[in-house]
This record gives structure tokens, C-alpha cells and sequence, in this order.
């Protein structure tokens, strides 16, 4: 079976909300998940849109409606003062772990995205990364030296022109079987078709 | 019982799936549905917006699940050739039928929906408005008038206005107990909140 991809940015909150139930899905269905960072800022500039917050009245909406969802899921959730920001370190950093086979890249998601969207701390700061490799028992001097290498961004470049070319301009943005699923919204039309297939 | 105000464009896809849906939710929960006709094309630039499928990569995704949306919620859906379309003339038939107190201006929200939606006819044209005024046994004398009507046409300005007032920027936007929900896929946190009060 193939892997669920999950496409996504660490200051999206809709990424945020997905990431904390897609293992339980997958696991339920025989699947695993695929972690893959991309970049809104640049997906965004390929469709022509901006950050939701930025939009007249769908901003306003927007902050009402993160809480809110977040409420229904039952996941925690304190917005963030700095909100969006850019996440290429900690993008890095999970694709440098990801490259090494470590185990723990998983459990990277989901402290990275908890430290930003519980904790209200700035993750692409090094040193809010270090203290989440050493939480984790990761090397946090072979993160800081990934984040800064040559190899290792041109491998974040090119996964986040990967993403625009297999069409993510949000995220989330799932992919079951090939098949494209945007949003947090749509994960009961993905149990479905992990349950009985195309729909 | 407040009713449940939806606020919809009869050219919008989400819009048609939710109308098929909200009345028995409303139903279950001892409410009713108030219809509000609005005008995306005025709503969209207020909300610094386009149409879903004018935007690229988004554009083509969306196509794809507006299909696989109605087939998730057992709805029948035959993409219109022309698409979006202006629904200035449906929205005003139906003020003019709302401001009648007819009982049939709920039949009518369903049957222009279904007759743009499934039937693949172009709604905004009065020859295809008389013929749904027809067969649900309305006047369609003074249907045709009423959408050339001065009253009917400042009736549907105001109407526009006021939901942009009220922060709607797309379709359908449903207020629950003065509570915003934006788009089809809020169905599920409108029926908790109808179930159980706010959250």
C-alpha cells in the first residue's frame, strides 16, 4: 500500500489540525504517512493567492474559524503572536532528519508544529530547534550545521517545486493513491476512500 | 428559534450542496432556513477575491472536487458548461417570491439550484426562469416583471450590501445564532452546534 503523502507548511494551522489525526487514519487503514515540507510563500505566489489572514474579511473569519476547528478536533491550539512566519529552517531540519533514516522524524513534526501552535514559539529560530532536538535526543549540532547546508537546501528547494508541480497550493494538501485532497476539511472524503476505495 | 440564515449565489457549487443538506439538519434541530440570495461577483472583490476555478493549480483541483464533493454527499452534480454565470435575474425572482410570502420560494431555491446544476441550463436567462415559475405553479407574469422592477432590483442591492456587512466573502455562509460558518464543509460544526450550543 502506498504511503499517504502529506504536503504540507509548519505555520499552517489547517496542517497543524491534520497533522495531530492522519497517523490514526493511515494506521487504521494499513497506511503510513509520508511527511513532506513545502513552502506557502512560494506555492501561494504559484497560485495567485496570499496567507487566509491577509484577505479582507476571510482574515477576521479565518482566526475565528482556526480556534474554532481546532475546538471541534479537540486539539490544543494558542495562536501564535507572530503569525505567519517563514519556516524554512525548520523545513531543513526535517529533511536533513528524514535523509539520515532517523526514526524520530515523525515525532519532529509533531513537537515542531506543537512548539509553534501551543507554546506560541518562533520555530524557524536555531535556537528554538535546538531545544526541540534536545527534547527529542536528536544531535542538535548536526541540525544547526544541516540547516545551513548547501546540499540540504537545494533538497528543500526542490521539494517545494515538486509540490507546486504536482499541484499543492495549500495545505494541507493530502495525496491517497495519487488521488488530491486539500484541507484539514477533507479528511472524512480520505477515510472513505481508504475504507472502500475510489469514490 | 432563530432561523438558520444562508447566504448563498445560485451559482455556486458549494452553495447547491449545502441547500441540499441544511433543512434537514435544521429540521432535526427544531430550526428553519432563512434563504439570502447575495451576488459573488460583488461579495468576491470586496473579499479582494476570484471565482475558485479562475486561480490556477486551484482552479483545476477544484473542479475535481466540487464532483467528488457531490458524490460524497450522494448529491447529483452535471457540471454546467457555462460556468460561473451571473444570477442577478434568480436572485431577484426570488426576493420578489420571498417578499409574495409564498410558500414555494423554498421549492424554488431547489429547483433553479438543480435546474443550473443538473439540468445544465443557463438560470439567469428569463425564458429558463419562466419555465421553473411553470412547472412549480408560480406566476411567471409577474415573475418576469418583478426581476425589471426598480423595488426588486434595489431590494437585492441592499440585500448584497448587507451580507458584505455581515463579513460574507464566499458561499455558502451560514449563521447559525448570529455564529459564522463558511462553505459546505462546516455542515458537520453547524450540526454540533445545533446539538450541543456553542463551542
Amino acid at each position: 500500500m502506498k504511503p499517504i503523502e502529506f504536503y504540507f507548511d509548519f505555520a499552517s494551522p489547517y496542517a497543524y489540525l491534520a497533522s495531530e489525526k492522519i497517523e490514526a487514519i493511515a494506521t487504521k487503514y494499513g497506511r503510513t504517512v509520508a511527511y513532506k515540507p513545502t513552502l506557502l510563500g512560494v506555492v501561494f505566489k504559484a497560485a495567485g493567492t496570499m496567507p487566509l489572514v491577509d484577505y479582507p474579511l476571510k482574515g477576521d473569519y479565518s482566526r475565528h474559524d482556526f480556534a474554532r476547528s481546532a475546538r471541534y478536533a479537540g486539539v490544543p491550539l494558542k495562536f501564535p503572536e507572530k503569525f505567519p512566519i517563514p519556516t524554512v529552517n525548520a523545513a531543513r531540519a526535517l529533511l536533513w532528519l528524514q535523509g539520515t533514516g532517523s526514526a524520530k522524524a515523525v515525532s519532529f513534526v509533531h513537537k515542531a508544529f506543537r512548539t509553534y501552535f501551543v507554546d506560541n514559539r518562533d520555530i524557524n529560530d536555531p535556537a528554538v530547534l535546538a531545544d526541540i532536538a534536545d527534547d527529542l535526543g536528536i544531535d542538535k549540532k548536526a541540525m544547526l550545521a544541516a540547516i545551513q547546508d548547501a546540499a540540504i537546501k537545494d533538497k528543500l528547494k526542490a521539494a517545494v517545486e515538486e509540490s507546486v508541480k504536482r499541484g499543492v497550493f495549500g495545505a494541507p494538501f493530502i495525496f491517497v493513491d495519487g488521488e488530491p485532497f486539500w484541507g484539514n476539511d477533507r479528511l472524512p472524503q480520505i477515510e472513505r476512500w481508504l475504507e472502500r476505495g475510489p469514490f
